[in-house]
């Protein structure tokens, strides 16, 4: 098969997600097929120039590349099964958040159904959708990913293959998305400290950046201590971590903010400098986070 | 006063950064006295050029403008106890992690002492000292950080003045610093998750990156929305991130990584869905952590 923007796409989960990514192919010039649960979402797409399917089972049958966008794999076998009769022989390809075992599931499921299968994932907002750095991944069938690699390519220039197993994408989705809400509910803490001055929130808008492109420059060297099970690096050791907490507490008391979520990281760090790993870099906190629940 | 490379600074407490903060002063063409509790942290500065005190009162009485970098601000304190014959005149400069509370102390202490002051905290690591974009900011004596910006600028080439209250460094030092211990976690859990498949950790950082270039660039809009408390613009809902918690059971269950330390930040969620804000942004949870400890 040529991929080229002659390729028909099917489009199925209309959320802010989805009807970006439709509008992103219609814009590039390909047949787009679209079907919603809900058709009113379909509305801004059919005026775009896409087609929208009155059944799943036909929009299925539109195209021979499927993409579904839709809240988890549950939700997606769910959503197709009403069109299972139109899936042999599509590429089904998914981009959504789920878990791994979710994704391996739904490859069963997809392979029952004679459907090739590629789970993926896009990691931006809506609005990126379609620019040269956004960045989409994939695991599972690699001919699905080579044979559509430049309609792929619309909805974001830096795409990733990686690997045969089809929960790759999630399992990455899962360990790489573990950092936003404890990092926002720590932006929102300070904010919520600052307000208690009087000051705006937006004052430290600027300060929070350096400090993510900060965190953003030190992952690499935590990642290769992590790797290597070699911590005597320190620069930031657990013990300089665990000392704040009183910072922590001396807070709370002048501000009236809640800092009481923090408590279990504390602990985390506590067993961290049990084993040994008191005084050597703040990574060591990995090797507590393994050995599972306390 | 005039404040050009001739101007002679002290610095004291040699740590990583405060040897950093000495080499960056000397290699500037400035008369660079250094005092440290334990003398041979001092050594590779003198030898680099930078004269080494006898005592700290000594430190203290060479140079009219004196940088402290020690743990916190009681230390601080406790250290310069010795100099308080000398402080008179001094323009006092700290650069350390602390408190409000202890910078506000400290204020009064270096009042109690003829000495001028100015709080401030260096946002970025040893390496970075020196660097154009390498952030300092203050809090204090407005006619200290004026004086003596050229020198400061030696430190760090973002240099801000954040008011005249000499806890604002701290203030803001803590606030941003919020993020920190988290959004580490964070990876750590997600480091864990990758190697528990066999997988580096190292594969997962330029995905990382992304990621944190993405919280980059949604915190503007979430100051925003906190600073006018109206959280009805939701991209990602207080309720998207609760459904999230079933994927974090499934992931420990599958990998067997301990992802319980989230569990009073899904409280958090629950007690913001529960004053309504369920559907509304996820900066909503600033309502709940202003309220206190629960």
């Amino acid at each position: 098969m040529h991929d080229s923007t002659a390729t028909p796409v099917t489009v199925i989960g209309l959320g802010s997600m989805g009807s970006a990514l439709a509008k992103a192919l219609v814009g590039a010039g390909h047949p787009t097929t679209v079907w919603n649960r809900t058709p009113e979402r379909a509305e801004p797409l059919a005026r775009a120039g896409a087609q929208v399917a009155a059944t799943v089972a036909e929009a299925v049958a539109a195209s021979p590349l499927v993409i579904t966008c839709l809240t988890d794999f549950d939700q997606t076998r769910a959503a197709l099964a009403p069109a299972e009769g139109e899936l042999p022989g599509r590429a089904l390809v998914t981009l959504n958040t789920g878990s791994p075992v979710g994704a391996r599931a739904t490859a069963e499921w997809a392979a029952a159904n004679r459907a090739r299968f590629l789970a993926g994932a896009i990691k931006n907002v809506p609005a990126a959708v379609g620019a040269e750095d956004t960045l989409l991944y994939f695991g599972g069938e690699r001919s699905v990913f080579d044979e559509y690699q430049a309609t792929i390519r619309v909805l974001g220039g830096d795409t990733e293959y990686l690997g045969e197993e089809p929960d790759l994408a999630a399992l990455y989705e899962a360990a790489v998305g573990a950092m936003l809400l404890p990092a926002l509910m720590g932006f929102f803490q300070g904010a919520a400290v600052i307000q208690s001055r009087g000051l705006k929130a937006a004052s430290m808008v600027r300060f929070t950046q350096k400090w993510i492109d900060m965190i953003r420059m030190i992952v690499p060297a935590f990642a290769e201590q992590i790797d290597h099970r070699d911590y005597t690096n320190a620069s930031s050791s657990v013990n300089l971590f665990l000392a704040a907490q009183k910072l922590d507490t001396e807070l709370a008391e002048e501000t009236g903010v809640d800092v009481t979520w923090h408590e279990p990281m504390f602990d985390r760090l506590r067993s961290a400098a049990a084993l040994g790993y008191g005084d050597q870099e703040i990574s060591a906190v990995t090797e507590v986070l393994r050995q599972g629940h306390p």
